[in-house]
């Protein structure tokens, strides 16, 4: 792990513990194992650094989905649903997305991470607007609008990873999910596909 | 309008301008016409008053909606998420959506907001499934599952809010309504209503 990532960890582990409204360099290098200066040296201001922050993370996420192009299309669509709503199910991810919620709510007061939130939601939306060109081309999904799709796509999944982690338990992700599949994925598919499972 | 629907209107008004952090009792005062004392006489706490809030704005919400059982479902559907996604338009609407986005961030937190918000989207998810079902009984929609697409439904338009609120003019919440139209309410309709507009 680079010194870069070191830093981006302890800040989303001081974010979670301390809240945006009490979240300092101090706080953050109490997280951090090395010394506090090299986050200084790293970077010029804590906007700064929760920008990176947010660059790191989408570059990570891409990274870690080891999206394979060749894959079905469905199928990939899927996985990020599933990764994206639910994490990978460890407890690290729920404070990590609790984290990244209380971020996305400080945006609008925080021009520095608003641009950098617009910078990962058009990469984001691209992504899977790709994967749905993919079905399109090879003749698995219908004629849909892919950036239409890609603009609902990512709006209900990042929905229901929000209401994964503001409403826990009370709410099961299930449902969600299992819309997310057989509402917005199956009905991708071109109509001689669709009866068997969308993911299958 | 009530001394509660005022002091919900000033809770509101003070957690826009102030943050959640600075939200205290005397901030909420100063944005309201009559005497504090009255906001304690009311409410025991800042907790007691804030899932009071979320209530309130769910009831208002579901009253201000008109939703009228015997119009076309699929119309209904489009109308709750326009007026979910974007709001009526004027500027009070997002400070509204910003300060309730931060609420939710919080939401983890404090229990007494978690329960509301819990209770809150039940009552939400049990709506727009009770659409679903009238439409599946009038013959207009297929035969989905309620649950699965409320479930669904309420994540894609509360994120698309979410998205509004955070990123304002770099993703117009344009697309994501078209794609809740075109690829989420429109699939709804039985094969020989879907050649039209979803909601025309």
């Amino acid at each position: 792990m680079t010194t870069g990532d070191e830093i981006v960890d302890a800040t989303f582990t001081a974010l979670y513990e301390h809240g945006y409204a009490d979240l300092t360099m101090a706080a953050i290098g109490e997280e951090f194992d090395k010394s506090t200066s090299l986050i200084h040296y790293h970077f010029d201001s804590k906007e700064d650094l929760l920008a990176t922050c947010l660059e790191t993370i989408l570059d990570d996420f891409l990274d870690d989905l080891e999206d394979d192009p060749d894959a079905d299309p469905a199928d990939r669509l899927l996985r990020l649903a599933e990764l994206v709503v639910g994490g990978t199910g460890d407890n690290g991810v729920d404070e990590f997305h609790t984290a990244l919620l209380e971020l996305r709510a400080q945006a609008p007061y925080d021009e520095a991470l608003r641009e950098q939130l617009a910078r990962n939601d058009a990469v984001w939306r691209e992504h899977i607007a790709d994967i749905v060109r993919d079905g399109i081309e090879q003749g698995r999904f219908r004629e849909v609008d892919p950036e239409h799709f890609a603009a609902l796509f990512r709006s209900a999944i990042e929905g229901a990873q929000s209401h994964n982690v503001i409403l826990g338990e009370d709410a099961p992700c299930e449902e969600a999910i299992a819309g997310i599949e057989e509402l917005l994925i199956r009905e991708l598919l071109v109509e001689d596909e669709r009866t068997g499972d969308a993911a299958a």
